[in-house]
This record gives structure tokens, C-alpha cells and sequence, in this order.
């Protein structure tokens, strides 16, 4: 963009019909807060600075709208609710800085594209005063609409003041308008309240612009795009489109979804190409996957890189920092969190393996346990390149397995194993013949016991 | 309701193509029979006694129609099959003890609204002897067509008897029908069964009045609330929508969804504001969730309370009695069963948590079993506040660690431990250099005699 | 089928917008490649032989279409891409065997119903020389339109030649051809290339077949089993479909699914009468369920045989080689995998069963582990009818826990037990008063050390 844009994104409202503790625009949308769509966006679109309208929870909000983008942003605190014109105008004095154009964002409406917006900039250099953006509406109800007139936008229509010929037009205001940064003030301040809220409404301003002889403009985006967000059942609305979208993108460039209704992505997400994802698949933030590994059913990655031609689950959990090379598998009930396993590495069942460095080509039995933690620390556990860890073994950490050793069945290892040394630590196993039969006597008696007993 | 209002209730079908081996409605929805969604329907709208019509598993049944609410139940045996009519027939007794109101509702169609029989009963005491619900079908082939004339219902019109013209007609029978109880029995008596099943059909009764100078009236539900239910197919349907309705009034009241589609809720779950709840979680019944608790994804929980801000999940299983105080947390791969756990205590990985009570602040490590079976009864283990479990340690009930005790990772523990005092029930460790490679290569020459010998 | 069929498969497409490092065809449906969907679907018709179109990946897409039937399959390789009058043509040697009829299939249509065919072999019976299958689309644009005159077929019209009327028609052109065996290799030969891609299209077949004064047809069948694969996009669009389909055949045979939508079936899953299925339930290849087994949320069967009333789940993996008998449990985080399990036996909670044989009515403790590897060869675990594993044990396979014998809880078993025998294997408890206090002291020492050298 030659042009220089300053986005006003009002991300002030109270949102009582969310009934959260928390601001509106802090709830996310793949994994990434409302507001972080909004202002990484805008500056996919290039624009210059962003001013954040913020009320509630001011810092976080401030914070969230930073992530993922290198746009300078500037809150300013909006402490009165008097409507959208009124919102804007809290930036007076950034507006004030000189732009080309000022486009108003909503931090509650996360899908806008950054393509709409160069669409609405170019509008205006091509010479429009204000552009609205707006949508087809598949039921236009409620929706204001777009009265346009030989190429111009005339007015904004609210549903009870629209005629019955204007209620035919389905084409509806989306919120979003850009105008020019050299008129803003004035048109902004121009804005009145008279009317049953008595709010000022940033919509007037097509009509101030109109009266002073400025050309309008609307241009249409898809309703998708504009959506909003009340509630949470709009803000689940607003997670299926997006994941929709995501999930349609990996599928082209390769990825193999049985069942993409059920894998839930992060906006963060990295699939490489011919992976397969079975059905009911959870990536949260920070995962990549490398080309033809598969991530079976019912698994649950964060922050996690997954090696080419690595095999996941079913029922496998990822937590962040587990890094596995190439073929690595890890398979079902098994959790994995700030590990390093190295190439052909096996975990296959029912483990835990926290903390830890796994040498390539290790097998790590089912049922291990890396004790990791003391109650207040948490200690390394290291186990070496060929490494056998026995069944239901027990690596009390700081431990450390060298390359090729072997540690038997049901151990629990509390001091280092040497390369190719082999370590046992079980008690010595006692069989008592026929004592089976008498313990379950015994234990019938207690059964009966209790019964007679009541409890 | 001031009035006295009798439900019968037909719940006698074969129900043929359920291909069941139980009674229809004793299927669930929502996890509760659908003959308690019915009579619970009809005790919220306000009904004085239910008439039960049994057939095939008369006692279930009865039993299933008596959850829930306080309305007295009286069961009438119908042994032969013989149209809608002639089973309302069977409650005559009941009938004949006079009632304002009889409204005859069905075992198979639990989405009935207990406002919509309300509003049936308004017209009732506004004068209408007779009232249909009817509903707007969205394709009305196959349904009997509603056919009224200056706002009186003048017959109920069977699509094969339908001439063109009123099969243009969307408005459709939905079975239920509220009639005034003291010309119930008169009216009933007089449906014929001259037709080409030589069945007594309820929907007769329209007719019947009307030649008797009766007003009928018509009014409108919802087609969902009239969803009916004769295969399974349609069952899953019917769950389809009671689900979505119940993930919808949640969300409404500040519970976050991620993907609603993907949550299942009981017919008595209660989830508190800013609870969030991940996809692919499963509400049995019985299940509370205090606020802002977190139910991260493919977890499992029924007859269970959960404290507020607790972290449930991913991949856990809580079961009956599970009662879990504010911040705990049960992590992944984790069961926890009749057990009550303190404040901020944590069973995070891989854990069997039965018949226990853990204090506030406890540290149940990884793989941690409580061995609370003895093959014929149930132990307890009672671990004190803040004492620390090392992983996978089993736990021999019954047990007791007192607070502030600390047990070995891999112990075995079969004595109390007591307050502050160490436990530790693991052997020694033996390390044996070299052996590991030896090891392996008699392993190896073991699979090399497997493979000679072809098995 | 009394008149001999010859199918030619075409399969040997690139498939470049699959972005895939295998052939097309080779992806799977319901865990079936497609290819073999398409040959299975041909065999069931009755087809004689079917000539198979190959390129990429032909040893493999050859071994796939064999699965399921005993119809010959004839390879024929395809080296150029010259449409498909080209690529049919490619089985002229086959074609020339004589057959009374030749129908054209695609690798990548998997949906394609035995019905179909068979309408379109009594079409051929009845006098069509050549019989094009349509379908009503729902949006016809960029489909080739089905002309008809007098119930004939006069042309296969593409999108970008149609005239306006043409572009109203929504008969479409669904690809599969079938025409006289006689006269096929005559047809082919005389379909030309004089156009924009220079290819040979199969459709041109329709306009010689009329010149040359042959009747030609089109018959109808459903857009779902036309639907073909170009992208992964829409190979899960078909799996949607597929699935669907399964599902409901599932429930109208007498099995319940909560939400049909979230279980996943295979091409060859038999589930029995009363079978009940909870949400989020994956299928593999190689499953049969037995009657009123409940399969709980979140479970993954591959290979596996579930006896009557069995139990399983919720979060149980039955891997291949799992053979349960009536009434066995599989409960939480349990896998089991080759391993025959007798009536009425319990594997409840968090174990790892392989390779073994347990007798009946045996109770497996949490947590219990076969170990079964020594890091080259598996190894058997026997255990006896009645027998009782405590909790947290390991079995050192190979190894025989002989009937109605008793492992204490975390044993760590190495020698046979006999009959009847009790046998434990764990370490006698150490108990230090006051010692967790001091641990617990040098734990927050060292955890101070680490804070103030800030690692």
C-alpha cells in the first residue's frame, strides 16, 4: 500500500449478552483471540498504526492485539458508551496524525479479509470519499441496507425506516467503513445524536458526506466475512467458518482429512504435505507436522513439532516442547512434554515422558514413567541412542540411560545405567502354592461381613 | 393450571422396525428414556395425573415414566393392537374420574413442549371442545392435512383422501389432541373402525364433535417438537436436535463451545458461567461443572461435580462419584471413580484414583494406582493434604498417607504412612556392565531360531 | 447377468490437485481404496472380467482392485495421456476377447451402485447400442447436458457449447458409458481429436454411434453415486456420503448410535442387533460386533472381534488380533492386541494387553502390563479362567498364571505361578517418620539455588 492507512479498531463494547468475565474480544477463534484476527489483518492489509478503542480489560486487550504482527498500536481508552461515532472519535488525536485513509474495524467481526480492505483503499484512490463495505445476505432482516444510485451509495437504510421496496434489497451494511484521513474529523464530529438512543452513529457519516457533496461508494465482501459476535453460540458460529476455511486450505495443499468437520486447527497450524489426519484431531497453537506423518484419531498436540513420517496415536497427547524427528512413533495413552526423541524412537503405550531426551532408535516399553518432578522441581531424564526401557520401568530423574543399555521389566531406576549395561531393580518374585484359594475364603468373609453389616 | 387436566399417554407400541430387543420408549434421548421426556413434559405443563398406556415392558416403563416429577402415574395394560383410539380407551377408568381436560400424548414423540399443551388448554377454557396441535411441515407428504374454516378445525384430512387442492395444504396433524374430559368417554366410544385396517383412529374425534356441534380448533408447534420416533435413524434425529437446543441454551447463559456440534449433554447437566468446554466431550448424567471451570477435549464425565476454575481433561474419565473441589486437576489418561479430592489438588497423568479421598494441595504423580479391588470388595485410600505420591506408585488399599508424606516413585504401599514420614517400597537397583549386549544377542538368537523354524 | 460384461476401469490418471505422492486411486473410503470400491461394485453387477486401466503406482492399484471378488483383472498399461476415448482404448486386445458389453468405470468414482449397471446392461438387452448414465444435478453448471429427443439420447452437449435452453437442463453427463461389445472397438477407433486440447473424448462415442444410425440412451442415477475425486477436498465429501450411508443401513438393522455423525465405519464392519454405539467411535477394517455390546465414546477397533454384551470403552483401543468373548470389559486407556479374552473376563483400567490368552472370568488390575517384548521377539502371556492380577503388575512374558491364581498388586511377575497359587513380587515398605519434611526442605533448597542461578 502506497497510501498511508490508519485502522480504528473499537474494541471497547461491554458485550453483556457474552456473560463473560472477560472482555469479548478476548475470546478466540482458532486458538487466537478475537482481536488479534482483527489487527493482524489490517496489517496484512498494510496499514500504518492501528488505534485500539479499549474499555474493559484494557492491558490484555492491548497485549492480544499485538500478537503475530509488526504494526505500531495505539489504545486509547473509551470510557463512555455513546455509540460508534463517538467511539472513533476517542483517536482523534492519532486520526489527527495524517492519513491518506481511515478504515474503522470492529474487534468483534475476526473474519474481515485483508483484501476487502485494499479493495476499500483502492476505492479511494480511485476517488471515493467513504467506502462501506457490505454483504448479500441471505436473510436481510434486521440489517441495514444499501441504498445505492448510479454507482453511488445514497444512504444507509435501518430496517424500520426502510420502505417496502428498500426491504427487497438484500444488500446489507457490514459495519466496516474507510474514508479520508484528511475529512475525518470533520465528517466524525459532524455526526449528532438525535435519535431514540441518542447515540452517535458512525453510519450518519454517508450522509453528512453525501450533503457536502462527497461521493460514496459500497463494495461488497461475503456475508461470511463480516460475521459478528454477541454471543457464544455466535462466537461457536464464527470458530465453524473459520475452521471451515482452514481445514479447506490444508486439504488442498495436500493433507488428507478423513473427516474434517472433526479436526479442530489453530491458526498457527503447519501440516505438511501427504499427512494424514484420521477423525477427532485437536492442534492447538505451536504445532507442525512434517509431509506423510500420520496423526491418528483422538490425539491432542500444542506447541509440538512432529517429524516427517512419524506415526501419532490414536489417543496420543503432545504438550509443548515435544519435539520428535523423523518416524518417531508414539502411540496410544501416551503423553509427551518437553522431550527431544530422536529418529525411529518408540513410545508406544501408556507412558509419560516429560522432560526428557530420547536417543534415535530407542524403545521405550509400555507403562514408563519418567519421574520428573519432586514436588517442586522438575529433573531431566536422558535415555540413549538403541536404549531398551523394559515394561512398567520407572526412570527417577536426574537419570540418565547410555546408548544401548537395557533395563528390565518393572524396574525403577534411581542411578544412571552405563552404554550396554543392563540394570534390574525388582524384588525377587514369591509363589505360594494354594494360598490363592485360601486369600479368596478369606476375602469372601469379608464380603460377607460387610453385607451382613449393612455397609 | 387451574383446571384439572388428565394425560394419557400411549406407550404400548411394538415398535417393529427398532429392531429392539426393548421397549421404544425406553430408549434415550438426551440420556433419559424418552417416556420421562413425555411425562415430564406433561407434569411442567401442569397435568394432575398420568394416564399410562403399556404394552411390551409394562413395569420399565412405568418405572421410566415416573422419573423426574411428583405427578401420580397410573398404568393401564393394553393387550391388543387396535389404532390410537381404542388404546386411549383403555385409560376409560381413569377417564370416568373427571377431568377439565384429557390430553392424549405419545411415549415416542418426547420433544413436546410443556407450552405448547398449555396453550391447548387455553383454548380449552376459551371454549373449544375440541384441540389439535398441529405443525408447518417443511414437506407435508404422507402427513394428515389440517383442514379449518373460519378459524374452527373442520377435519383432519389423510393424504390419500386429499384432494389436490388440499394438499397444497402445509399445516399437519401432530397426533396430540386435548378434548374436554367430560365428553371424552362419549366422544371415544364413538370412533368406528370401518376402514381398510379395521382400526379405531383417535383423529376421528374431529368428525365425531363436529356432527355434534363441537368446536375444534387447531393450533401450531413446532415441527421439531412433533418429531416422532419409529427407527432408530429417527431416534439419532430426534437426539440431533434436543442436543443442539440443550448446547444452545448453555451457551446463552456464558458457557464457551468451541464446536457445540461435538458436546454431549445429559438431560440434567448443569455447567456454570465462563465454564469452557473443548470439542468431543461426553456429559453422562448426573454431572455439575462449577464456574469457569475448564472440560478440555475427549473427556468423559458422568455423576460427577466439578469445583469451579478446576482443569478437567484432555482424555480424562471421571465416573460416579468423582467430586472434584475448586482447582483441581485431573489431566490426561486419568480415571477417577467415587473419590472426593481436596482444593487444588492434582492427578494429572496416567493415573487410577478409586474409593479414596485426596486432600487439598496433594500431588498424586504419574501412573499412580489406587489398588482399591481384592476380587469381592472395595477398599479406601485416604491421602492427606499436601502429601506427594511419587509416579507410579500403587497404592494397596485400604491405605493411609497422612498429610505431608512422601512416597517413593515405584513404590508398592501396603502400610499407613504417617504424617510428614517418607515411605519408600522399591528394590535395589543392580547394574550389570556389558550384560545389555549379550542380552541382545541372545535375544537375536532366539528371532533367528523363530524364523528358521517358521513360526 | 446372463450376457457377458467386460468392465474397463480407467485408473491411471496423475491426479496433480491431490498433491499426493500415490496414485488417486490408492486413497481410501471407508478404509477401502477406491479402485477397489469401483471393481468391487462392477463385480457385484456381474461383470466377467474387468480390464484395468493403469499408470502410476500399476502394481499396487492392480493388487487393489483384486480385494473383495474373484473377477479377473487384466492390467493394461496406460504411458499417454490422451483422454479418455484414448485410455479405453488401451484395453483394445481385451475388448476384442468379445463380450456382449462394455461399460466404462473410473478408479476415482467410487460410488457408483451395482444397480445402476445392471439398468444399464437391460437398457443394452432392450436395444441401446450405446447407454450413458445421468444424474439430476443440483447445480448443473459445468457439467456436460444430456440432450434427448423422443427418449432418446442425440448429444452429450458441454457447458461451453450449450445454448441457452441446452444450459436449463440438469440431466447430466455422469461419465460411465456402456455400449455394444460388437461394435465397441469400431466406436472407439473413430472418436478424433480436432480439438482445443487435442484429446479423445469418450462422449464424442454418443454422435458417432447416432451417425452411424445406433440408438442411444441415458438412464438416471443419483449425483451422490456419480461423485468423483479430483481433490482431497472432495475425496472427504465422499467419505461423508459413504459414511452416511453406512451408518443408516447400521441403524435401520437394529443398531443405536447416539450421534451417528461421529462414528466411523469401515467397508467391512458387522455390527450385531442392539448394539449400542456412543459418540466418536472409529471403526477399523476387521471388526464384528456382537449383539447388545456396548461400544462407549471414544474407542478405536481395528481387526478386533467383540463378543456379545461385551463392554468397551470408553477410551479403549482394540488393535488387531483382539478376540473378546461374550461379556468380556475393556475399560479406560486399555489397549489389547492379539489377545483372546474368555467370557465375562475384566480388563478395566489403563493395561496393555499383548499377545496373550486370558481364561474366563479373570479380573486384570489397573494398570497391569503384558510385557511382551524383549526388543526382538514378542512373547505369550497365559492367564488362567478366574485368575486374579493386582494392580500395577507387569508380566514377564513368556509366562503362566495358572487358574484361580492371585498376583499381589504391583508384582513384578517372572516364573509360571501355578494353580490356585499366590504369588507377589515387590519390595518390603521402608517408613521414615519426619523424613518428608526434611526432603521436603532440600527440594525448596535446591529449587531457590536454581531460581538464583536463574535456569
Amino acid at each position: 500500500m502506497a497510501r498511508t492507512c490508519l485502522a480504528v479498531v473499537l474494541a471497547a463494547g461491554d458485550a453483556t449478552r457474552m456473560k463473560s468475565s472477560k472482555s469479548k474480544v478476548l475470546h478466540t477463534v482458532g486458538n487466537l483471540p478475537l482481536i488479534a484476527h482483527v489487527t493482524g489483518s489490517a496489517a496484512a492489509a498494510g496499514v500504518r498504526k492501528i488505534a485500539l478503542v479499549v474499555g474493559r480489560d484494557a492491558d490484555a486487550v492491548a497485549m492480544a492485539a499485538r500478537s503475530g504482527h509488526d504494526v505500531p498500536i495505539a489504545p486509547v481508552m473509551q470510557t463512555e458508551r455513546k455509540g460508534t461515532g463517538h467511539a472513533v472519535l476517542m483517536a482523534k488525536d492519532i486520526i489527527a496524525e495524517g492519513y491518506d485513509d481511515v478504515v474503522v474495524l470492529y474487534g468483534d467481526a475476526p473474519m474481515i479479509d485483508p483484501e476487502s480492505l485494499r479493495a476499500a483503499v483502492t476505492e479511494r484512490s480511485a476517488g471515493a470519499d467513504v467506502v462501506v463495505l457490505g454483504f448479500r445476505a441471505a436473510d436481510p432482516t434486521g440489517y441495514g441496507r444499501l441504498i445505492e444510485r448510479d454507482g453511488e451509495l445514497v444512504a444507509i437504510r435501518e430496517q424500520k425506516e426502510a420502505t417496502a421496496e428498500e426491504l427487497e434489497i438484500d444488500f446489507c451494511n457490514g459495519g466496516i467503513i474507510t474514508f479520508s484521513g484528511a475529512q475525518a474529523i470533520s465528517l466524525l464530529e459532524a455526526i449528532g445524536n438525535d435519535n431514540a438512543k441518542g447515540e452517535y452513529y458512525l453510519t450518519d457519516i454517508v450522509e453528512i458526506a453525501r450533503e457536502r457533496g462527497l461521493k460514496c461508494v459500497a463494495i461488497e465482501a461475503s456475508e461470511e466475512d463480516m460475521m459478528g459476535c454477541n454471543t457464544r453460540a455466535e462466537l461457536a458460529e464464527i470458530e465453524v467458518v473459520w475452521q471451515q476455511r482452514a481445514r479447506h486450505r490444508a486439504m488442498l495443499s495436500g493433507v488428507t482429512m478423513i473427516d474434517p468437520a472433526t479436526v479442530y486447527l489453530s491458526f498457527d497450524t503447519e501440516l505438511g504435505n501427504d499427512v494424514v489426519i484420521e477423525p477427532n484431531v485437536w492442534f492447538g497453537p505451536g504445532v507442525r507436522v512434517g509431509q506423510s506423518a500420520v496423526i491418528h484419531a483422538f490425539s491432542h498436540l500444542e506447541g509440538t513439532v512432529v517429524g516427517a513420517h512419524a506415526q501419532i496415536g490414536p489417543f496420543a497427547r503432545l504438550r509443548p516442547g515435544a519435539d520428535l524427528a523423523e518416524k518417531v512413533k508414539v502411540g496410544n495413552f501416551c503423553e509427551v512434554k518437553k522431550a527431544r526423541i530422536g529418529e525411529g524412537a518408540k513410545v508406544n503405550h501408556l507412558s509419560y515422558i516429560g522432560d526428557a531426551v530420547i536417543g534415535a532408535g530407542a524403545n521405550i516399553g509400555a507403562g514408563t514413567i519418567t519421574c520428573n518432578y519432586d514436588g517442586q522441581n522438575k529433573h531431566l531424564t536422558e535415555i540413549g541412542a538403541g536404549a531398551f526401557i523394559g515394561s512398567n520401568s520407572s526412570l527417577v530423574a536426574p537419570v540418565k540411560i547410555g546408548d544401548g543399555a537395557y533395563v528390565g521389566s518393572g524396574s525403577v531406576v534411581t542411578m544412571d545405567v552405563p552404554e550396554d549395561a543392563l540394570a534390574v531393580a525388582r524384588a525377587r518374585q514369591e509363589t505360594k502354592p494354594g494360598r490363592a484359594k485360601r486369600l479368596r475364603e478369606k476375602i469372601l468373609a469379608i464380603k460377607a461381613l460387610k453385607m451382613k453389616s449393612g455397609s
